[in-house]
């Protein structure tokens, strides 16, 4: 039995293909003619693009759009004059051929990405390794790994998924990943969830230890992996296999229902998307509406500020599609630690304690935060749209963004265009400050959403990112559930709703004290909607704030995770 | 009158004296004989190194160890072989002359450099831009602006101070520095700061605006300066200079008083410390102990992990001097964004909510926390040395500290090694969960001291150092004066020490509101004590409760702002 780190769910069983890049043999050659060996470059490089957009259009439909973006990003590297005249520049300069060119000058520019700081610029490094070796292969003429052709029943195995091998999967014939490289967060394992293939990563030497051939059994939750097993391993993973895809496909009898207690106390369940494309899944998923649209998505895919027009169709068409149920949209989320130069944003030591979110915005008010207002109040004339205020750390800013709305309302007015005059703006609970000030809050918002990732992280000084401090990122950790309860009081004091879009919204353990805290509404992922409808038919609202009772006298993480999984019920 | 930021207090006047760059004229020349090029090349780096090991010499004298390092920074910049051997290789590959080999090779690496998205190393483009301007003026035989020349009553105007001008800076005769760029937390500032002299930094286009000779005076407190005023300004500022000195005089009858309110309430005043060397100032401006000691300061000397016999030394000192106040010696309080490579610390895209701190030491057990714990029982032997956990986030760390120095003292009672049986074990209040959960930490911790500048960061998601975020970084927040209310108050009711060590307990208007809080031990720097001890006089504990009332009912940071400054009394 192997371990790694448990990063897509389900169980794998299936054969191994191994993945294995071919090694590059050329040599770095003196050429005589530079011009005809630019040329084999030049279609070196139009072949890569060719190659990479049929990729990207493929990854569109298996992975998402967000995924496909990571490709695209590698043509435009390719395309950058930077990279291809210092290749250039070297088959001039230094008469040698295009795979060395290729090779030193992709070599020297990831040299100064990994110097850098940030993992961003570091994750270019490893982009510009995944470009040079695709780019050297078509020079050779070596065809690349194509992983689409891979049996039915395949797991498969390699160091680490680059982007460029991910787009050729197709997930019907792939039962399992598993690779030496990678945790929760890294690209392969965003990709295994999004399709739903069991992933275990970060096996060391898992590449040399097993052989084409041999049979696997692997769970994507625990993390374990078990290369040739005996046959009653097999029987066991298979059983539990059979009852994983049990419990999914039991879990539709909960479509259709209301989102409640076991003795009858409603709530609100919805989902959190990050894309227009994503709101029709909420429904097929029976959400009850969107409690968190993360508007990034348009600036991301953008290379200028979107108009507010573009914004518009945008909220229009997830408010259409929700028809008339609610739809929290969250205005502009994004700091330094995002590359859009088109914003202008300054690159910042801490960007997590700089300048985003509505602080950001405040000071766009023109070009950037108008516009958005005005798009989200016209997209309220077709359906239920409330706006949503991010990493409000003060009173004054909410108040600022209520009078801005104030203003476009009075504008929208004197055009004579349609809105909904009674749109309800919140705040997103996530700060420290917003949760020791939910009172003053609460009074001038219409609703809260606690965000428990961020909120977690500030609390504990701790970024989600940051291997090292993974052990202090938990929402179990007392202080984060006073602060929780902190919101939910001063929420329920001034009768506004309390909601939360973070992950601890769909976590099993926590439903029940959310419950018992006075949690009106849930938002989250759309596929964790009827789980966490059915945890919640689980408890009656005395056994919730008894456990309440109970969890909140303890002193540490660990004692609350125990008890939690202690009465956790299924 | 011009405006910029005042970022050293007191009032200057005197004549201006420009430091103007002057213009390198070089041409970039083919030589031939290559070595007598290294030769000048290597000629002028021994000049170089010689030249500024004299200003690290006098730096140290003027304006401490701490900005003397900058300057050591540039000796071992211009002895990287990575730098060096660039240069060298430009004269032998293009045959180019010594100053454009320079030239180039630094601006190359200070490009690289710039592109990084972390302060520090950016912060050493602009290092490279320095030592690039000497060498290449070594090179031509132009002398170095000699600051150190300037004659009695000079106002230095430039457009910033680079570390070599700096190092030159007689404080006898330089009464005020006008700059065009920096703000608070600039080098500029901190150096004037530390040699008394009076600035106003971020002057747009002053260099070019002012004249040798000019007459100027200005206010570092304020941050205006006049050009040539009348005279009536001349006397208006004359007369405000004597204020300011004479204030400075008047404190002087605090010494030897009780830290007290008017009404006889005694309260600990005591400093905070970055070295052994700084203990003596404190008896010297009549404080009462050391209510923070940064023990970092034996880390960044030095490019080894300091022994624990170097590390007893140093706290042994401290503890000595102090002769029986007690002492409060903060453990190691570092992360990755300091750069000490022999840490083996990782860079972090957040390193202020990253692996540092108590954290990094709990981790790092046996090479790191353990020497220095031990260090600091043995020094409890020579006085009431304190120890203080800096970044708790939660009870487990405070325990897991405890239990390593239970450890500790079993094995010097076995080894008959002399301590403080009854040490007592602190925690720094500065983050957000510590504060949530402070009535927890108060059963196991024998006293609190609240770190104001981290927990306001923290508590408002603003990086201190971030300008775009400035605004937001304040104590007056109502958010941050409630964590700081909830801290105290959970000390106190376990009858524990609830100190601050952060800019707050300094400050003249929050004064009075810490002690109507109820807080008991106020640490400061050493040049504020008395200062302190006077606002304190100032005050009833009826009167610091009232106070406390009024503020604690404001929802916004300008009204608390606003109401403080309105009561202020001096």
């Amino acid at each position: 039995m192997y371990k790694g780190i448990g990063a897509s769910a389900g169980i794998g069983i299936g054969k191994i293909v191994k993945i294995k890049e071919e090694e590059l043999n050329y040599t770095k050659q003196s050429i005589e003619d530079t011009e005809a060996e630019k040329k084999r470059l030049s279609d070196a490089i139009e072949v890569f693009i060719e190659k990479t957009q049929k990729m990207v259009e493929s990854m569109k439909v298996t992975a998402g759009e967000q995924e496909a973006e990571i490709l695209e990003g590698h043509i435009m590297m390719i395309q950058d004059p930077a990279i291809s005249e210092q290749i250039e520049a070297k088959i001039d300069g230094e008469k040698i051929n295009a795979e060395a060119a290729v090779e030193e000058a992709c070599d020297f520019f990831a040299q100064i990405f990994a110097m850098a700081d940030d993992e961003l610029t570091q994750q270019r490094a490893s982009d510009l390794g995944d470009i040079k070796t695709r780019l050297i292969k078509i020079l050779l003429g070596i065809e690349e790994v194509d992983i689409s052709a891979v049996p039915e029943g395949t797991i498969l195995v390699a160091e680490d998924l680059t982007p460029s091998m991910t787009a050729g999967i197709n997930p019907a014939n792939v039962q399992g990943v598993l690779t030496e490289i990678g945790g929760k967060t890294s690209h392969s394992a965003i990709i295994c969830r999004s399709m739903e293939i069991p992933a275990v990563l970060s096996i060391e030497n898992i590449v040399s230890i097993v052989n084409d051939g041999d049979e696997v059994v692997l769970d994507g939750s625990t993390g374990e992996a078990f290369i040739n097993p005996e046959a009653s391993v097999v029987e066991e993973y298979k059983a539990k296999k059979a009852k994983f895809l049990e419990e999914k496909a039991a879990l539709q009898k909960f479509v259709g229902q209301k989102s409640q207690t076991a003795d009858g106390h409603v709530v609100e369940l919805v989902a959190n998307i990050g894309g227009p494309d994503e709101a029709e899944g909420v429904l097929e998923r029976d959400g009850e509406g969107v409690g968190l649209f993360r508007s990034e998505f348009l600036f991301m895919e953008s290379d200028a500020i979107p108009s507010e027009e573009a914004q518009f169709e945008a909220y229009k068409k997830v408010a259409e599609t929700l028809d008339g149920k609610p739809v929290i949209i969250r205005t502009l989320d994004i700091g330094g630690d995002k590359a859009l130069p088109y914003l202008g944003l300054p690159t910042e030591e801490n960007p997590f304690l700089g300048f985003r979110a509505v602080r950001f915005c405040l000071q766009r008010k023109e070009d950037i935060y108008k516009p958005q207002l005005r798009a989200l109040l016209r997209a309220s004339a077709f359906g239920k749209v409330r706006i949503m205020v991010p990493l409000v750390t003060c009173v004054d800013e909410l108040r600022a963004v209520k009078a801005i709305i104030e203003e476009l309302k009075q504008e929208l007015d004197a055009e004579g265009i349609a809105y909904d005059k009674d749109i309800q703006v919140g705040v997103m609970m996530e700060t420290a400050a917003a949760s020791l000030i939910a009172d003053i809050l609460a009074k001038e918002a219409d609703f809260f959403s606690i965000g428990t990732n961020d909120l977690t992280g500030y609390t504990m000084a701790a970024d989600r990112g940051n291997p090292d401090v993974a052990y202090l990122y938990s929402a179990y950790n007392p202080a984060v559930l006073r602060s929780i309860r902190n919101i939910i009081s001063a929420a329920n004091k001034e009768d506004i709703m309390a909601g939360m879009c973070g992950e601890a919204a769909s976590d099993p353990l926590l439903v029940p004290v959310l419950l018992g805290f006075g949690l009106n509404e849930f938002s989250v992922s759309a596929t964790a909607i009827l789980a966490t409808r059915k945890v919640m038919s689980l408890w009656t609202m005395d056994e919730c704030k008894a456990l309440v009772d109970e969890v909140m006298q303890l002193e540490t993480e660990a004692e609350v995770k125990a008890l939690l999984e202690e009465r956790a019920r299924s």
